[in-house]
């Protein structure tokens, strides 16, 4: 089977969500994204009614089902998780846009590794989003980016990776900052709000999750 | 009403946790734990068939019960999360104990603030636990601490805090290392087991969560 090349994908993870419906909503709105099964991902398909383009996984606790797309067989008892295995994959096949869904579920390890890797993509020049029924996450470092005011998250939050943010300023929103320093243990950029048609988030230095959310799940 | 001292307190914060029997279970080990609610943590009491020693909050968004117990009113609009402003009450009041329990459902900003709890407190001489139906985590600093083995928790992780972990050590587990380099963007320390009576995880420096973790919520 010939492989694929893309510069969009979506990974489903294995964790043990019920509510889908924020999948198919960002399906329909990237009808051309690549979707890629990180082992019990495939769990997730039927009620997305979706058919993936590669399954990748080494399947010691869940059962392949039996879909026709392409497969990578991973050996069990390896370093990395199935979910990494799969970002290095669409990675290497040109993706420069990645979203994982269905991986904030269950085990906190889990979770943490999952988010991590939005920083391991960054490395490698792809831009990686967790998306969740209440949230999107990404990563940045010592960057500008601008938020749009978007009804769909009410919230944005600012959580430090390194142990001090340097020159963090936030305008158009409803706790604006200047030049302030946010350190890891002592973070006061939680549960902000865009007020203005943009929030422009500023940090001279340091590595930072960006996180969009919402207080209830659709 | 006279205020308690304490060395050992449980928070119950807010999250929207509908499985709250790993709480009962915790409470009957650690009988003499301080209770405090973080804000709309007050809706797991009913639950738990327990009654709290404090409740802390702004109730801007949940309504107060009519409970009869010492309370602190925060100001809505303040910087600190109720959660965090629990935590600096029971340290203020003598806690070197705290474990903070309905902390990781709902909002991933939530979760993540509330994880970086076990910093804030480590800092100011407290050591914080997050629990759930599911993980353990607390905070390490250029340490070597053991873990006993423990049919409630099957995995333990290592999550890089600090962008390299380095001089780890793992010995008494399934997956050892030896004097390696972990970085945050690559962790290859995830899903570990204990082998022998305890594992022991010695970090020469930087800091880490430790999770200990189980495949299902119980």
């Amino acid at each position: 089977m010939e492989t694929w090349q893309g510069t969009e994908a979506l990974i489903l993870s294995g964790s043990p969500e019920q509510e889908v419906g924020y999948v198919a909503r960002f399906l329909q709105v990237h009808p051309s994204v690549k979707v890629v099964c990180a082992d019990s991902g495939t769990r997730h398909l039927a009620k997305l009614h979706c058919h993936p383009d590669l399954i990748v996984g080494d399947f010691d606790s869940s059962v392949c089902p039996d879909i026709d797309c392409e497969r990578i067989q991973l050996v069990p008892e390896k370093d990395d998780t199935d979910t990494m295995h799969a970002l290095q994959v669409v990675i290497d096949r040109g993706c420069t846009s990645a979203w994982i869904a269905c991986a904030t579920g269950g085990r906190l390890d889990h979770l943490l590794s999952n988010l991590s890797l939005c920083e391991y993509a960054w490395e490698r020049g792809c831009t990686c989003r967790i998306l969740d029924a209440q949230n999107e996450l990404f990563f940045v470092d010592s960057d500008t980016i601008e938020l749009a005011r978007d009804d769909a998250y009410k919230y944005f939050s600012i959580i430090p990776l390194d142990y001090t943010l340097h020159g963090v300023s936030i305008t158009g929103a409803k706790y604006p900052l200047s030049d302030a320093s946010v350190t890891r243990s002592t973070m006061y950029t939680i549960s902000n709000e865009v007020t203005a048609s943009h929030a422009r988030i500023a940090i001279k230095q340091g590595r930072a999750f960006i996180i969009r959310s919402h207080d209830r799940a659709r």
